[in-house]
């Protein structure tokens, strides 16, 4: 067995030699690349995509995973060798049920779709790219259907991201966390807003930067196997274990966009960077999950960041930096600001609680558009109805509206949201484990030390990357399945506190 | 023949956008990669280098090739098809009669010898790289005995830098060469040296970089399809014909150095990004030769870069930047300073006269080397009596001797020197026959006009990329040969003028 072990390995290995390569082109693109590289820059970058599809789903590929299976079989479930076959088997299974040629037409409709969106935003004309939507809608149902067997036709495009969640799982607790959220939003909302003046003063680009890589670097980012720039839209990016990168936009007159984004991606990047150097080079080598990559993200981003102890041990530092802007600024003040809860318009610049109903408005269009109970040209009035309806907000057009973000024009409809919500609820969970582990990590966070909360969550869940799913991951860590109490019960803690509730 | 045709254009597609993701990899790791990503982007350039190599010699291209010869035949030799054609037709011969798994192993070894000579250059120790650079010259030697039928053993090293150019040309060129310029550096060097103080004063980066990027976007580097990054040896790499870029490095106490550089390498991406975008995703995309290239960036650097002309336009500029460090510095001083002859021992900071003894020296020593009428083992010395010899300068130790070039500890010993010499001949060259064409160039200079000659070698050079051979292209562009005559008069005018010869 150690010959086909070590070809299906050695094939792995260039399919991810092509993925990560196709990365960095991708980074370059998202942060140096001059305008006139666009159009050699898609085409190579659609090249590697597509030498990597190939060799993923050589039928030689296949026929190792069938030779190898009494070898997994022999092994622990939770083996390395056991874990890559399993998970290098589940991909090969679903990639060879699409066909290659499909997922060219899906990545050039898409990048199509994406180039009409820049302009039809700013525009705001969603008749522009309605037409466009209806063909990305049709695809989308296409790629469900080349999966079989489903129960919702959502199914497997969650699977994709979310790989053991199904609709109705997804509904569930989406519908309990509502339940949960509508009366706390209620009862902050019926209150005055929070004044967060403070953050909109002007802050220079050098130190907004400064700051918030000081931060990073003491949350235990490793900036030998990383390094942040700019660009547009933040992201986080995988090049191997030893390079993870992360971007960030600046504005000098939003404190909190540069910071807490900086913050989110460096927990996206943590989990990257903490997966065991064993599984480089595999399926295996990154977080495992949307919902759980984002739960990371959004404990490093909220949970910690925007906690109470950490700006009692930050701001007197923030306020070192910008001495002019926070002279005469409480603690209480500022921690009020970065934590102002407000029915908006915006998913991005969303708060903590109100957050995740933007997120269940887009997961339940989806799946009326995928169920077609939706139909494509009623989709901005149905985004306006929601917004009316959840969060009580009617936006003055559609550019705020259905036109906001940036997934359903660029990628697919289907699968692409609930990964948000799913990872504020794990966070609370993770972190719920990680105090029951350790009762003294808030007391840590508030001497800006982090390496308690950092080492329980790479044993705990970063080594392992994709050797389990999400479900697995979940059981593994709190012993049950996912649960939505620890992270309601870190809301109304943190905000029944912040607003007398 | 039009189904061949386009078969061919599109495996030599896939070829191009493997070697230019190759590219992006490589700048990458030049620019911004963190320590950590060395390991696994080493391992990603190898594969991407292989599946490159794999593609292009496929033996249906060679059946392509084969069957496309009486359409090749039919078409008027310049065309852009039957240049396509030929030229890789050339590669593919070349790349098929050397193993893949050779061209492997010595990717590899070199990327063993150049990490020893990172630190056996510091601690001066050759012995350590010495039994590294022996099987360097015998890898050299199989190489070159891959390709039957030459006359000196160098000729097929040679020939792949500097195609239609052999031992015996260059030896003879360099021959006639060392006659003339020998006079000339003794009669310099006999007199007092140049003041070139004024030049270490202490130069902020900012300004450094500022001006740099002013001259160059005025030369006509087009910075929607270029930029400028920071790395430790200046180099240009082109992506795509929209995506040329060069970068530099800035020594505060040295002002030459940074901006040299910068004109250099845009000399080199003028030539890339002013190649006819009909050859865009094909071998002939890029510039024809070593020396054909280097004519470039040595033309933009020193003929035009160097000139009193010049200066007499940017450098009250300059004074304006730096006004401290230039004041009372008159422009005949600063002119004197950057073109200041001396004997010295790092080929990289050589002034324009005397490089080129410099490049002859490596040059016959691998020639030495490849017939084995010199061992390694006695190549420390040979270096030095040479430069005792030709240059009159003895180095304190190896570290600015043998081992301060990287070129034969990293990839190959022969065919990657003459290059230099053979660019510096070809800029006077064809200087000569733009100021024919257009006498009122070095007016236009004087005015910070760049225009008449960049079009002039944008149609007579640039467009044309790799259809020619470098001694083609100098028969259209001079009919007749390569002659040593014009760049000996440049030299002769010029420091006849500064030194009163």
């Amino acid at each position: 067995m150690q010959a086909e072990l070590q070809d299906l390995k050695n094939r792995l290995l260039e399919v991810d030699d092509l993925n990560r390569a196709t990365a960095v082109l991708s980074w370059d693109q998202s942060t140096y690349m001059p305008s006139g590289g666009a159009e050699a820059r898609a085409r190579q970058m659609a090249t590697l995509g597509k030498l990597s599809h190939e060799k993923f789903t050589d039928v030689a590929v296949g026929r190792l995973l069938d030779a190898l299976r009494p070898y997994e079989e022999s092994l622990p479930y939770d083996s390395d060798d056991a874990s890559l076959i399993r998970v290098t088997r589940r991909q090969y299974e679903r990639m060879t049920k699409v066909p290659a040629a499909f997922v060219a037409e899906m990545t050039n409709h898409g990048a199509s779709t994406y180039q009409v969106w820049t302009e039809a935003r700013p525009a705001n004309d969603f008749r522009r790219v309605q037409p466009l939507l209806e063909k990305t809608l049709d695809l989308s149902r296409r790629m469900a259907n080349y999966i079989s067997g489903y129960e919702h036709i959502a199914d497997p495009l969650i699977d994709q991201m979310d790989y053991g969640m199904k609709a109705a799982d997804v509904r569930r607790v989406f519908g309990e966390l509502r339940a949960q959220l509508v009366p706390i939003v209620r009862a902050i909302t019926q209150q005055a807003e929070a004044d967060d003046s403070c953050l909109r003063v002007g802050y220079p680009e050098a130190g907004q930067l400064a700051f918030g890589l000081d931060v990073i670097k003491q949350y235990g980012y490793d900036f030998n196997r990383g390094r942040q720039d700019k660009t547009h839209h933040p992201f986080c990016t995988t090049f191997s274990i030893g390079d993870v990168r992360i971007t960030t936009r600046v504005r000098e007159n939003d404190l909190g966009d540069a910071l807490f984004s900086t913050l989110h991606e460096a927990g996206h990047a943590m989990y990257e960077q903490g997966v065991s150097t064993a599984l480089e080079g595999t399926p295996l080598a990154g977080g495992t999950s949307a919902g759980v990559h984002e739960s990371q993200s959004r404990m490093w981003e909220n949970i910690v960041g925007r906690s109470r102890g950490f700006w009692e041990h930050f701001y007197p530092q923030l306020q070192q930096q910008f001495p002019a802007q926070l002279k005469g600024v409480s603690l209480d003040t500022f921690y009020r600001a970065i934590n102002k809860v407000q029915r908006s318009l915006i998913r991005v610049d969303a708060d903590e609680v109100t957050y995740n109903l933007h997120v269940m408005i887009r997961f339940d269009l989806e799946l009326q558009l995928l169920e077609g109970s939706l139909e494509i040209r009623d989709l901005a009035e149905a985004w306006h109805e929601r917004y009316e309806t959840d969060l009580g907000v009617t936006a003055p057009d559609d550019r705020d509206g259905v036109l906001q973000d940036v997934h359903w024009y660029a990628f697919i409809i289907g699968g692409v949201f609930q990964g948000y919500t799913l990872g504020n609820i794990l966070s609370g969970l993770f972190y719920q484990k990680a105090l029951e582990a350790h009762p003294e990590i808030p007391a840590e966070i508030g001497r800006g030390k982090f390496d308690t909360l950092h080492n329980w969550l790479k044993s705990n869940i970063y080594q392992h990357g994709s050797k389990f799913t999400a479900p697995e991951l979940i059981e593994r860590v709190t012993g049950g399945p996912l649960r939505i109490e620890p992270y309601i019960q870190y809301l109304r803690t943190k905000y029944g506190e912040l607003y007398q509730l």
